[in-house]
């Protein structure tokens, strides 16, 4: 496996899987003097911990993390900051089960396309490295990215915009109701009635043996206008990659994305124009990016979330052990939806990735001596 | 500006404007004993050549490309193969009328984002690196993957799925029809019927001095099981990345993508079996990869592209050098739409990044000694 | 600080600090079932463990190390593996020490520059990062590689050369030997008799509080022609970073060296010749690189350790805070020279760059389908 | 082949053979508002061209270049800068003369490693990629990055400081007059005197058909406190391999390098003392770097340039189409030492090096929000 190094300035690797010894976090990259301890990282790892509601998994993980380096008295001092979760919640009883179905292809999961990878030694337990569990990982880093992108005024929400066909209306709604509601639920919606019929139905469908799927928007609030870098890297192409590298994810899409394609040149401009000595756009349906580089305006990000894969009804499957068809029980331990608890990691992969540009920018734009104008 | 170079393994690196003197990629990473001539590289140029037909932009570019390294009596050698186009219709009165209008912005483009971030020395002429001419070296540096790819057997098409409201009926359609019937019109559509209506529709909307958008499918056959980096690097999150990296594009999805969202797990799951020896899927939501890697089945991605920016209204704007509201007067010189030019851009790019996916791959296979097995 | 990680397939990534509360190391790109086990990685931890002979350090740190991620069963997954070696000899009393003397520059060490670039943030005990101490992850992480590269029958020893004005002869004895004669005493020197030399030669510069520095050699063998990129990333390139990223390393030769200065080219050309069917040379003054790629022959590396910083003997310096000259007094915990403990370190840096370009070189070459003939 | 890519912020790419049509390089990091011209380039090309003096090959080429991107009226863009130079002297019957001679290993040249990586379709003409014709693509990078140090305050100079036996006594010069100096003679010796008994002697061997290597060193000044990522992207190491990257390097050293290893610690350590309010060092045996970060010293570094490996005195070689040993007869077109031409390419690739890390430092720097003090 390649891979598992995210960044170019702020950089973050990561390892461990579902039910291994330990998940860890490394963060290059990230300066002195920035105030930070376990806690700062536990409030974030809370928001992605499993076995806090009936629509979550019930596996029962309470994600202590340690951060082991980079620090003295309570600061970072500019060393990689190193940071380790151990696993608990792996009792025999579930090695057990996973080990007599391992040869068993769970549908939508990614046993036989890493069987095909990794052959007999695939790490056949909890799905291994290809489990949700790594992204713990990436929120322990992402604790990091944001206390150090709220020093610059930059804040990043995600939330569930939609589920199966029920829609939230956040349009209205400034960033802090958005970010202060979407915590009052297990869905993470910030329309906080709607959360409710989210919830609701959920339930229904997971007494059903069944799961769901939706979508969940990030917004990103104060990034000055410049970031992004305008060829291969442009900020919207590298937040797609970080948002699609979470497990689940098959969409991406930013401002009015795949509406877009329904809109008319006229309709879809954004139009430019001065308000209080600033250039500002009447509508956002760039999503804050126009050719790669961010515009002053908010940055909306909207990505598809599938239905989880593990479902509560037989399905029919192939055994991969003697190459034939075969039949995969019904099973219990799962998420209804993992909607709510992704959004955690989607505003994670959102942080680490504004910050890796604002430092590459940063460095090319120290060396150039020119003035950055246009009342900014 | 960083990020002009591409990949990790097959890297490619390009430099050069729209009204510069040229445009240049340099792919590292290609192997010796590759039959390879600049016709090679002209046949896919030619397919997002502007001036060929009444909806795509009257500049009239030859795009005459030369390899001017990495060749020795029409092979590769090894060496790194570096390409050039120079840029020919760049007359006076075309700079002269960029460089009247070059304080305002036009709506849509990225003239306020480079201003910003490059300051008094943007390239103000034809939108310089923002401009869609730097595809064309990406379109070369595709045709060098292209025929490598050949000899894996994998091969890609990118053809206009939806333009508007007009959708494609493609799902009868081959691979090699697909491709074949992509070439027979201007729009890029395999669907010769609907193709018709899309270029009918796009001439009105020209008429109307507006633009239109759509959606551009990526369909890439052969892929192997196992290719993928399935953490960061997912050959998911790579494709997205390199795909949003082109102008245009505000959105990306693979295989159900946003649909999966409306669908239950019991629906969303692609269910494998057995078949002839292989193991396949009866359907293909997951768009052909698994956890970040193929999984076998065609990998298919679509793109949502955005109306073109330059349209022959007049529109309010912002003078950039005054900070004072302003006019844009009408546009002539433009693409009704780019999503017929688009598809080289795509295919290139999708080409690009799964050949880099294969050498990762292979690089690190290599070393582990294991053998493939399941039926593969 | 950015630059925590190392390579490009085979990838490492490190953390910690001499008094941090671990270290850890990532190594990214290990294949799917290698036979792995804490015993392996103990084994090379435990030639540079300190406080194990009068000429180290006194400082006792166990280095004990636990693989916390990418195993399953005793073999690797494919999946990162995570080390972490936990401090323990960081009693209250050392560290009092070093913050009482935490304004003052150790002639020699990097207080300065650490303060220069992390301002009052740094981590001032026991030199933090710019401790020896973080070679230890560097060493793990070398294991790894160490038990893949066996597997291609590449092997390397690293051996002490010379020490100050005593040079070990060295040129009848065989990889074997060299191997096993190094263990054989705490300076790593195969030369036996000339190892008792030195170690008593540098107990006397101990007894005086002054300290010494030397040549270590690393002899790789094993390694196939075509190894190494021969532009930038040349083998002989890679390596002399890896190996000047050695803290106390001053200079790096390959083959004749800085020797070769001194020679004709009619002397300095290794000659080639046919020997059982492989091409040969009859002299290795290029250390085994031609071209910046492997040549079959031994690859001989050489690198310049300076003497430690820390002396018994005290100093003029000059305090930081108050920016006025001062003095250091004689310090007692110390290596009386490093050149023992680094080989353990120099072997590492030389696995893991060698095993990275044995990757990247097959990924590149299994798209190419080329023979490689010659004989090999 | 892979790495033809140099640099993580300020990056250069290049192609291009001894007889392709062209050699290129891209910069990719330009910052825009730089005045750049093709006479800009054209001075740090000239003094590595060929055909200048008799000591030198008599290859006649022009090394014109042109820059073709990444520029508007006279200034930079921001826009990576791309740069050509056509090959000229490739006449059929050079050409012919390495077509009949392409099974023979030249000894000391790399016709065996690029024949085993590259097999049949390797560049047999004038040694293709591997001959020192590539590095005219890192001097036109390296005169980008001069400029931009010299807005810095940031000075590179490069001379040969040995030859063979005879040593040039520059250490009472001036960084004006080492580099002054160094362009009035053809072997690039600022010890005027030295200078002519070098060149003296390289006529005596030249004629005995042999041919001198030696040391060159390279001198930075006005290089900051604080450059270099302490680990593995040490300012030393990154060096280190910029420098090792160039062909015929065969060591590397830093300050008093392999010196250092005849000194006791009392004697290496350099002492700081206060300087005008600033700290500073009583001697510089560090070259200008502890813990691979600039202390704010001159920054020293030497490497061993072998002889050049085409002799006028037939050889013993192998002729790797039959294999079998073989004789290779004199040549004559050659340079009878490289020491004075690498000297532009070393300047070159320490700028590209210093230059990155700036960038790197700065974007790093730019999150961290702390003072830096201690006089700087």
């Amino acid at each position: 496996m390649l891979g598992n190094t995210y960044g170019r300035m702020f950089r973050v690797t990561t390892c461990g899987e579902s039910y291994g010894k330990a998940l860890a976090a490394i963060c290059d990259g990230v300066p002195p003097g920035l105030a930070l301890c376990d806690a700062d990282i536990q409030e974030e790892l809370d928001k992605r911990r499993p076995g806090q509601s009936d629509i979550d998994s019930p596996r029962q993980e309470t994600d202590q993390v340690q951060i082991f380096s980079g620090m003295r008295d309570g600061y970072t001092t500019g060393a990689p900051v190193g940071m380790i979760i151990y696993n608990v919640d792996t009792l025999p009883q579930h090695v057990k089960e996973y080990e007599d179905a391992k040869d068993l292809i769970r549908p939508g999961h990614a046993e036989y396309t890493y069987r095909i990878k990794y052959g007999d030694y695939v790490d056949w337990c909890g799905a291994g490295r290809a489990s949700g569990r790594e992204t713990a990982a990436r929120v322990a880093a992402g604790a990091v990215a944001k206390k150090l992108l709220a020093r610059e005024g930059i804040r990043v929400v995600a939330y569930v915009r939609q589920l199966m066909d029920i829609t939230a209306n956040v349009e209205e709604m400034s960033f802090e109701e958005r970010e202060a509601n979407s915590l009052k639920n297990e869905i993470f919606c910030p329309d906080l009635e709607t959360a409710q019929k989210m919830i609701e139905f959920t339930r229904q469908v997971k007494e059903q043996g069944d799961t769901l799927g939706g979508v969940v928007e990030i917004l990103t609030v104060g990034v000055p206008p410049g970031l992004g870098e305008p060829v291969f890297d442009k900020l919207s192409a590298s937040l797609a990659k970080g948002l699609m590298s979470i497990p689940a994810v098959k969409g991406c899409e930013i401002g009015a994305g795949f509406g877009s394609t329904k809109m008319r040149g006229s309709e879809c401009n954004d139009i430019p124009y001065m308000k209080d000595g600033k250039i500002r756009f009447r509508t956002n349906n760039s999503g804050g990016i126009d050719g790669g580089i961010s515009n002053g305006e908010d940055i909306v990000v909207r990505i598809a979330v599938k239905p989880t894969s593990t479902i509560s009804i037989t399905q029919e499957t192939v055994n991969m052990a003697i190459l034939q068809d075969a039949e995969l029980a019904a099973i219990t331990r799962r998420d209804a939806t993992i909607c709510g608890r992704i959004c955690a990691v989607a505003a994670a992969m959102t942080r680490i990735t504004v910050l890796d540009h604002l430092m590459m920018w940063r460095g090319y734009d120290a060396v150039s001596g020119i003035e950055h104008k246009l009342g900014w």
